[in-house]
């Protein structure tokens, strides 16, 4: 029998896809990530857009560049534009990656908290400044889903932007059909802290790619029960680490004075697992402001633990392109001022990628929303789990439960984000309070300190949030 | 046709009903039961069982000296004996009532939690305190559910001991099958403020019994989100009463000064209420305990919500029959050194018996096992809600279910109270302290701290958690 | 403290109710419900809509005559109307009892389905007739459901239209916020039948209202799992009679040949009780629509258990006024042609009326969304289980689970019901056949003469199902 | 830092496995499998255990022969024992694959069956013959999962044996922390044929390994929603052939005639996907066991769908190892009679042992209990998804739910197979004729037939299903 018109599906082309970079004009990522796809085996086109269009043109000119050097294999040819629509029409693959509003409001999430009793560790994805940031970030991503579901419906969207459960769970929210994938390297950074230990104790040579662990949890307070060397199973070694010397550090203030906050020793993890049985598996610095018991003694109980604030006045030089170690000055590059040699970053996104057009399979951890990897957690908020990303399909791991404290733990985080969510529906600020109120920093103040709190914070970002309806919120008028 | 010898099954007999009352020694609460007892229309025998043998027999004198007065219309004959088996055997009725830890106990539930940063407000039923109290009392609780399985299987058992939730959940731990249905004032109470409010500011003269609610959650963690009286919705009034004068009133320590802890001026429900939209219904004394917000603010911030601490001094000068105000001095009576007068103390156990043996229909509040009544919290948990008391029967009401940061905030409380239920099954100390670690008065201390007070406390009542394997336990070694 | 001006809601007012009657021009339950009202301890006014005016109006002059009889207590005043709006506006209570599609779509729904092989014994609220009959029922009642969110959303609206699930669910799913409950008779039938076993069987003179019993399932699929009567457990009666003479009896079609189709014999409940452990309680007719079993031996096969049809000839006649026997000549009475006697027709919904106005607490079987009411079926599913009806309140009992077989036999039909009202949101024909396939009488037909049979209902009943895309249907255009 | 006696987990080790082969003389698989393992890159010991001790003897030789051949990779060496716990006794992985209960019984399950009016397609996995073959075997599992705790509590179990579902549940049963996998061959088979349809009708050459596809289910009854050939969707050319005349073939009897059960012709698959829109995926004599409108047409109804029954008399016929094409005479490849050459077959167990050692990771379909990987189907039921095999794990993918009405029939099976299960703990024939009465083929008779049919069933095959207390059966008492 012979279908004369047989139909085929589109499929993630490795010789023809389309890239839209939203945030394109990044001095950070692009970078590396243009190192990394000039050596895939992939060809296609990268539109970079940002709001600061000068920015995304200066990145493209090195995308060119780069895909000039001798040793690049792919073919990729990047353009710039200053049109969301035009960048993301008929996109395979989208992804988000962006900082609109300024530096002053990360100081202010940090600072203004600080002031009414609460040490941050890092303010950037749960608490007072998480929640802050998260409801200035997700309107502005609510409409790039509107803007994906006209022009490019069925496009694998990455994002990598903070905090990456609020702004997955946003992008849903809008766009319920929408191929959307949170990304966060914190696992991928605790499985090669895993693969030092097991090297060190055993007698292994493991890189980060032989550890298999299954990890769920949310977004930055993720956790394992099972983790695996190139099959053998560690469970037995980290039982025996948390008991011994090396789960059982202190540090002082002066331990960490000229230490890096991403430094990461490990102890908190090594406590929640002596008292829950589970390993948290996320940086320290991240699980300390979930797991908030190690915020209550301030600086002195905090670094306790091996864990330093990230401050605003990190946040601020880390900010500025002059002082930060993590931008690239490309332009140095292209005009030879500085010396190039194309290099992988080892970043795990082109895995993904080479995956996802028909490469080998991956298994890596991703943001999805729950429909049944999480036991007990609640249905469609997003969670992070292992999947399998495979031609055309990313699909996550079953990964069971939590021992139940550990459950109550992520569940309560989850009402915080989905009330926050809930809220920016219709821009309800005091519906927003009530996500704020639960959560666990914010429940070591009294209700009123607490609106104070809140109030303060809005005040102070209020050009940021424009689209709550800060003149009806009772919750700033009581103040 | 006929059946030669139909069968009908056994019901609890108005005229001839058999009740066991465990604690029937009771100095409180036994002299007004007697009385309403008296004044009821039910008839049968009554079993008083106390492990001090002498305040059973004194008030099995007293009840029967009682059915002797002229205004007595039931017809109850009191016994008194030491044997708990001989108590229950093929008992229709089980009142549970006891309190066999000493004084000495509740004076370190609050004072070792004190010195270590948490300002208990009563506790009785959660945080530190109300932990601990239930780690004396569920062995014990479990111990005569199993007994009842062996000699009473059907009764109903009317479990009036605290923390009402996790002693009933024990209950139901050790013999699923069990008719067991916690009881407590608080509700009433409510219903009593309310009927009050109701008449002050609506042209009503409403009595408690014209008031009805719809209420949920857990015991001493009720809320309402539908009252009426008579039939007239209040909730325009409520939503009046927690914006004007009489929501937003404030105190000093001295106002509260001369003031008793019982006493409640509903200012943490009417807070509670402004930012959630549901209304507590039980004594913001309780309230506190679950909603901690008002616990992190010590003496001065309690109080200015109106609530006085119910401290281990009060509760010593309460617990001395000498010095109390609340036992009563039976021999007084019987002996004509106090005038008598037999009257109803307006007790709605009452009205549960006398519908239970086939009288009117009655609804009040009841702490059952979770089948449906209550969305969004824990199957099998124990909650509370109404339920309709009829012949035989006591059937909760589908009471539906919370806004979500209330149901976050009930969950909560449920995960700790199941992880404890958990531990209790096998005497498991340290996962008891799990519970204990996730209760959000804790979550205000260090890791490490917790322990310690857990530890202290742990230590201070050795003698009274016999049933607990203390000495395999890592938390207490470990301080 | 005085509240200058408190509010309070609005109630169900005893002597000021305006109730709406949707299908006020019914020739048979009317003239009893006028009774009923007119012996109550009810004011107010009935408004009388149908889409027959005059037999509205008819209806309205026999209302206000019989309240000028002497014994008439209540004070009614009875209006027609032949606007939908004017009927619904502002009023307390909506009555929904209407059937608008002619007798022969009746005919059709039980003869075209013989024909194709099943032997429907009712055919009017499951199976190919019912589902056929919720399509031409549910767009009607929607369109209903808006004008009530228009004109009188806090209003109490009880549905009598058949079939009983669907139509309720069709309520909810056009207006969420629907005070809306579905009534029926065949429980409070069923009680009355137990009550005549245990007067019978048991040394007791027992009525109707002694025996109470905790139903659970969906309407004319409802299950029972205790039941007393006055107090006394009636399952060993139960247990007796299943295994005995009574719950054994077999019939010929001779033995049916003179008794009304209306006539139960239970023999169908007593087997399914012998089988599953719970009893049916609703008529045998309607059961084996559900319990499909009993249909599969055609007339033989379903007159051996006691059941007679109810067909289609039966069906015609009784919808001839001139030949039914249930409806009244009204117009007789109030010429004095019949004799009059204003008589209470022990109707229920008299009631229901009189609690919720604030009258006596009453407790009856109701048709309302699954919040928990019914355990292990649907949330949202219409579910049928007993309610306390109280001043401006109707709360449903938590009735608890099924035995898993039963659970399996109700969750199935819930997923036909539930299926078919999604498909009438936008008229999808092809996913309404997909309810109807799995419908366990079709899952005896192979797939294409399911479609054949379904085709053939909608080609006969086309006029009557103008809200579905009928020339989009795929099932349709195949067969 | 340096831990001195670091501890490292178990592995199953490529170099030294050791396999337990419960059924080990099997004369149908061993032949195959020895040959694959040969050829892998494996070490280790295979045990062979069986009922019959001579077969496994003869296996082992067989097996040991084929290692001697020159081409064998692996380095195995097969035993032969008698004894099940010296099979078991510290084993790596367990296959179970036996068949102990003799043909005759096969040939009752369809008879019988057919007698009393149900046409069985199969009959070995559902329906009245399925039920009565698991209430035969898993007695017989049970046992050996308890022996497998003894003695090999965390080898990897792999069960092969019939009904597969309620086999796998089984063992879970039994022993809640086995690692037990159920495999089965449909799945891939199905890959096959879409392989085939693919390289047919697109543009591509593909093999099996390239369809990709989220399968999920319960064993026989599986349906995918997604499937990819090598990264292309093929789902339009799934609905162009279910459209068109490759889904829309007739068949006759005498089509039939001389083709062999096993042949496959996918129309009973397309009729499903064009009703419900998701695409069955395995052989269509097993689907129409669970979705049975196709059984209601005798012979001639199934043959349409190009169905061929396997009846009892080819069961008969396969069963005879005279005259079976299945089984294989291994003594005449070693005397030399019959010319061997040792040949992979394909078998995908053998890709996941190598998985499993810390081979390439491997994904394919599993049937294990439902901890999230299928949406709306029970917990804990055994269900069929995809998995990932890696080093020591075994992960299953979340797949998501159904369509609600095939949700609806996929829960139905499993309320079956629950009841049974649940049944089989004390042997209860009444409760499994619970499970056996509910099934959608024993619906199209009468209750009264069925338990006919049912006590039939059981009086045949009494003298396998001596686990059952068929004394106390009121099931069989009253037929």
């Amino acid at each position: 029998m012979a279908v004369s018109e047989a139909k085929r599906g589109e499929r993630v082309d490795s010789d023809d896809m389309t890239i839209a970079y939203v945030g394109g004009g990044s001095r950070e990522w692009l970078p590396n990530l243009a190192q990394d796809l000039a050596l895939a085996d992939l060809d296609g086109t990268i539109r970079l857009y940002d709001v600061n269009p000068e920015s995304a043109e200066l990145n493209a000119d090195f995308g060119n560049w780069v895909q000039d050097r001798e040793k690049a294999t792919a073919g990729w040819t990047y353009e710039a534009t200053g049109d969301l629509d035009d960048a993301l029409d008929g996109a395979d693959v989208v992804l988000l990656s962006t900082q609109y509003d300024p530096m002053e409001t990360f100081v202010h999430d940090l600072d203004i908290t600080e002031e009414h009793g609460i040490y941050h560790a890092v303010g950037a994805t749960i608490g007072p400044g998480g929640i802050l940031r998260a409801m200035r970030t997700m309107p502005e991503y609510k409409r790039i889903a509107a803007r994906i579901r006209e022009q490019c419906p069925d496009a694998w969207v990455f994002n990598f932007t903070n905090p990456v459960h609020f702004v997955t769970r946003a992008l849903y929210d809008e766009y319920p059909d929408i191929n959307a994938v949170g990304l966060c390297h914190e696992v991928v950074h605790a499985r090669q802290r895993l693969a030092e230990l097991a090297s060190e104790h055993l007698d292994v040579d493991a890189a980060r790619e032989d550890i298999s662990v299954n990890v769920k949890g949310i977004n930055h307070f993720t956790w394992i029960d099972e983790a695996y060397c190139d099959g053998t199973d560690l469970w037995p070694l980290i039982e025996e680490l948390a008991d011994d010397e090396e789960g059982n550090r202190t540090f002082t203030p002066e331990d960490l004075e000229d230490e890096s906050p991403f430094n990461d020793e490990w102890q908190v993890s090594w406590e929640l697992f002596r008292r829950f049985g589970a390993l948290p598996f996320a940086g320290d610095r991240h699980i300390v402001e979930y797991a908030t018991w190690f915020l209550n003694g301030g600086k002195e109980g905090l670094n306790r633990w091996g864990v330093k604030r990230t401050g605003s006045d990190f946040r601020a030089k880390h900010w500025d392109p002059a002082e930060s170690e993590q931008t690239t000055d490309v332009t140095a590059w292209m005009d030879g001022e500085e010396p190039f040699e194309l290099e992988a970053s080892g970043e795990a996104f082109i895995d993904i990628l080479e995956a996802l057009s028909g490469g080998e399979r991956f298994v890596t951890n991703v943001n999805m929303p729950n429909r049944g990897q999480v036991e007990g957690v609640e249905h469609d908020a997003v969670v992070e789990t292992n999947a399998v990303v495979s031609a055309g399909e990313v699909r996550p791991l079953a990964a069971g439960g939590f021992p139940r404290p550990v459950r109550s733990l992520v569940q309560g985080h989850v009402d915080t984000i989905e009330t926050v969510v809930e809220a920016a529906r219709d821009g309800d600020v005091d519906r927003a309070f009530e996500g704020f109120l639960i959560d666990p920093q914010v429940r070591t103040l009294q209700t009123e300190a607490a609106a104070e709190l809140f109030a303060d914070l809005v005040e102070a970002e209020r050009d940021y949030l424009t689209d709550w309806n800060l003149d009806d919120a009772d919750v700033i008028d009581d103040v």
